[in-house]
């Protein structure tokens, strides 16, 4: 793997390959010293063009735990106030000696685009409304780990279908193995949805009671959450995961969320603190997940034993 | 000690303990390779909701020379813009491994509610008027390398006395058996000041000539001061170390201050280079301190002497 | 050398051994763990008040490729936020233990005048008008490894000589023996241009065609280029480097720029990915250059040899 742009990207055997990894690195992270000297001597920099805690620090984190170098670059304290073009800062930071770049940023494509000037490993933390690929496999992950495999499990996910956590998610469930079922306000449906491997359901409630897997989307409250809907008050009405139609869920079904989670407009409060949420773990399984990622892009497979049992102090 | 949020939660056995702690890292940091693997393996989120300089950075150097693994959350980068509550991003960052969160925030109690969050250890970097625990853990540090010890030191406080440092510092001084005298406009005095183990004094250089200690708070221009005092001026004129006053400070006696410094109010410029004054080597010792607090959360006592003895470049 | 604070200070027998030590750092970068213990144990803090990406993530790379702690000051986050004083900042930072500042400042002479507060060394990253010698150093650095040496190349810089780009390198070009054209705007040229060891010449094209290295400097569009121009596209009409131009320009000259590019103003885009550039090399040898001289201020050179030949990951 040279680049992780899309889910388009991978095959099922590809997915499960990184899983197996990110297993590996679960385990490392449980250790006294939870670091691994895989990719010592490599430099990560992480080039976020739009705000974010936890995938920035999630990645960080991984690659510290595989013994990379980490470089910042915040497009607020950079050249690129002066003015300067994407494709030069990006030739320049690469011509710094740099071996990947993690790259988020509000327009589908850069990602991909910035491969081409470069000749580090690009892995993309999300673009616009296309893709957020790590997002996907550690949701993958996590369901998983709760059920063992994806495979023929139901899979609702509700609200705004047009972003790109949504996009990644539905490709990577269904090349598990997984059903998927969709929900949410018809503006926030995608107009080719027709096309997609997933089945339309517009009675919340009705897809809810079938469901092994509740993925709750964000509604962007600040951006354009206040366009598509009448109000925030009535998304929670007709879709919100209030108290009352949390009862309605399957006692063995979880609840996820990519978080931040709006508590009180497509969760309630109280639900959020249900005890079949996994919103947690699926933060905690970011960083393994993003640990076997940066290693299939800059890592050596042949040395990947010995490097995972030698200790990370030496 | 799970947790350092307040010096009320320290006997004067524990800050001794500290401090003979303190003692240990002063030594490693005057070595050729100032670095011991006591924290090897550990992660130290810096959480900071406040601008801090020297602060931010004494920790980042504490933790570094632990051999800890640091990351930083700037709130003006992340997720709290998107509206995320202080609960879900304190459990997000929890969740990623974290092992210590060191909080600045500007309200009272927000490390103490944190610690209901996570099970990671939070130290205290200053949270509203409450507390700044390893301030006054420095400062104490500062004046027992001087003295020898606190012990029936008269040390006198001048300045604006809601400070969350006065509120600590007093706290500590008179734990450790000194004698303090506070000083200051009365609109600058706590309401309940009769009820602190302190003795008020209104005429400042009376309260000078006998210190051993001079601790001067800093006038916080940008905030409160303004509405406070009727001028900067005024200030200085009864209550600033100027060079006049300082000619009646003990030759003996030392000069503190938190910093930063505002030359010309609280000291004046040729003052605050005096030989009596100790605040650069306050700033020095906060690191040693620091790393102290860092190992009492999070280190293995056990394993204290051989980790200090221990190389850190190995 | 205690500290690198403008080209004046070097001899050319200074330059030529920050040169040889840039060659061994070059190597150390090839190889698969490109790191030495050179630094281990030392702090540099980079303390930039002014934005910078290739300048700061170079130094960054550089001190971590010796093993250096890393530290970040930046004034949009620090107590100079609160009015502390330039002085009181550098004294503070300094008694965390730093070992060396490297410095950017909008003011000419800003890290001399920090050299009288702090015991640790100066790196000068760019102050005001005055210096930048690093981009000097590494431009030197690029062109002998193109040319083999300077001596007698005939260099031409075109654009506005006021800048501290301009000063460092005239001085150390003509220092290594090479021949200095200047070119440009007569509201470009300093007053005192007779004085400087370069020649001056009006006519752009004729100055081209006898280059051996084509120096192009960065037309400051958003500060005093606006000012000192009729237009901008007057300019890349009188002195832009044009496709029609770059054909006079001898096809084994080299074309530089210390960037980042105005494409279309002192560069046409075409002209920018012209084979004879090597603005990427440039950016490419900022790392082992800056390696030479961190370690040049900080190193121990007895160690030399072992150091280099010792490996990082140890």
């Amino acid at each position: 793997m040279k680049h992780l742009l899309s889910i388009e990207d991978l095959s099922r055997q590809d997915i499960e390959e990184l899983m197996g990894l990110a297993d590996n690195f679960s385990e490392v992270l449980t250790r006294e010293i939870p670091i691994v000297p895989a990719l010592r001597g490599k430099t990560v920099v992480s080039a976020f063009f739009e705000d974010s805690t936890r995938t920035r620090a999630s990645f960080e984190l991984a690659a510290k735990g595989l013994s990379a170098n980490t470089i910042n670059f915040s497009s607020s304290s950079s050249s690129t106030n002066k003015g300067e073009s994407l494709r030069d800062t990006v030739e320049t930071i690469s011509a710094l000696g740099v071996d990947c770049f993690v790259v988020r940023h509000a327009s589908a494509g850069v990602p991909e685009q910035i491969t081409k000037w470069t000749d580090a490993a690009i892995v993309n933390a999300g673009d616009g409304v296309h893709q957020h690929p790590t997002q996907a496999l550690l949701d993958c992950y996590s369901i998983r780990k709760k059920f063992g495999s994806l495979e023929g499990k139901k899979i609702v996910i509700c609200g705004d279908l047009n972003q790109r956590v949504a996009r990644s998610n539905i490709l990577a469930f269904s090349k598990m193995g997984a059903e998927v079922v969709v929900c949410g306000p018809t503006t926030m449906m995608p107009v080719n949805i027709e096309s997609w491997p997933v089945k339309v359901e517009s009675n919340f409630e009705a897809a809810l009671e079938e469901a092994d897997v509740l993925y709750l989307l964000r509604i962007q409250k600040e951006r354009k959450g206040k366009v598509l809907l009448p109000s925030l008050r009535e998304y929670r009405t007709r879709f919100g995961l209030t108290l009352e139609r949390s009862k309605k869920l399957n006692p063995n079904a979880i609840i996820m969320h990519p978080g931040p989670m709006n508590r009180g407009v497509e969760i309630d409060p109280e639900v959020a603190d249900d005890p079949r949420s996994i919103v947690i773990d699926q933060v905690t399984n970011g960083v393994p997940v993003r640990m076997a990622v940066l290693f299939s892009v800059l890592g050596s497979k042949t040395q990947l034993d010995s490097l995972i049992n030698e200790n990370g102090a030496n």
